[in-house]
């Protein structure tokens, strides 16, 4: 792309590297970023590098957030004996956004598959085995995605917790098979807590 | 938004501000740059801040570039008896991709429209008229969009510079190629007809 001088080129290359961002997209987002007032860059490129240097993993439940405990965590009007099993902290989000769990959340931060070579031990097992021998737990609510490896995740954790006596149980599948939980709707996703089944 | 810490938010919030990037989009690219190493967003962020901070507009035909000349306008094997008028820099870069236009451009950075309150004074024709004085210009091909923006900058800028004996021209329109008789709106059928060429 000689068309643009270097500096341009660079951004845009930057730019385009982002998920769901073609070349065109990355041109325009270039062009407008090129636009903003120096305030506005200044701006922005503090919000990315401040996020990325404060925000860590919840030291209990692994989610993303800036704290030491997240404020799920540390907030003690929640039932911190029921514990929803997610993917990623924007799994945990769309929990979140309809506001009607009231337990606390363990993030696997991934899932099993071993066509990615992602084992047990590569996603927050340990953590969560630990939580159950240190906290008193009643119920473990498995809301990994509906796909091959979140329905295996699901069946891992299952055998793996229910000789402790804790009671496990995953979201019902209203959700679509192949669906990501993030993108679902918040009735598809009440209906998924309502329904849940005991493994 | 509270389920999502207060860094993560601003992130969301800034990236959401972006062109195209919806609500959904934002939440997307603030997880994947937290998830890219800190070598990467500080790459990331550097590209940001050194085009923001290097990039000008060429003092000869007023395109963006990180020189004081840009490429094109400081190549001597580019015709610059002739004089390509865009609207912006990207659509300088439309043409130059093709490759097929041997001439120079003169970038507008806009168009002029009384609903914006953006008159002849507020893009670059000022700096035209003064290389049409300077310059041995034979030729303006004018390329501005073909809205109703475009159309009055290109009668404008038309009128100003033809008693000063200079050829101007206007870029062809009518139906893409590729394009479909039966969905094409009825004034560009017009046009393709009206700007019919002998075969």
């Amino acid at each position: 792309m000689e068309y643009y001088s270097e500096k341009i080129n660079k951004l845009i290359a930057e730019l385009g590297m982002l998920p769901g961002i073609g070349t065109k997209s990355a041109q325009r987002l270039a062009f407008h970023i090129l636009d903003m007032s120096d305030e506005q860059v200044e701006r922005f490129t503090e919000a990315i590098k401040d996020a990325k240097k404060n925000v860590r993993h919840c030291r209990n439940c692994q989610c993303l957030t800036d704290r030491e405990l997240c404020p799920i965590c540390s907030n003690p009007s929640r039932n911190h004996k029921m514990i929803m099993v997610v993917e990623s902290t924007r799994d945990l989000a769309a929990y979140e956004k309809i506001g009607k769990f009231n337990g606390v959340y363990h993030v696997l931060n991934g899932v099993i598959s071993p066509m990615l070579g992602i084992g047990p031990a590569d996603i927050n097992l340990k953590e969560l085995m630990q939580r159950l021998q240190q906290e008193d737990v009643e119920e473990l609510v498995i809301a990994t995605n509906s796909s091959v490896e979140g329905e295996a995740t699901a069946m891992y954790i299952s055998k793996l917790v229910k000789p402790a006596g804790i009671k496990v149980s995953r979201i019902a599948s209203g959700i679509p098979v192949g669906g990501d939980l993030e993108y679902i709707d918040e009735v598809t996703l009440l209906r998924a807590l309502d329904g849940r089944v005991e493994l």
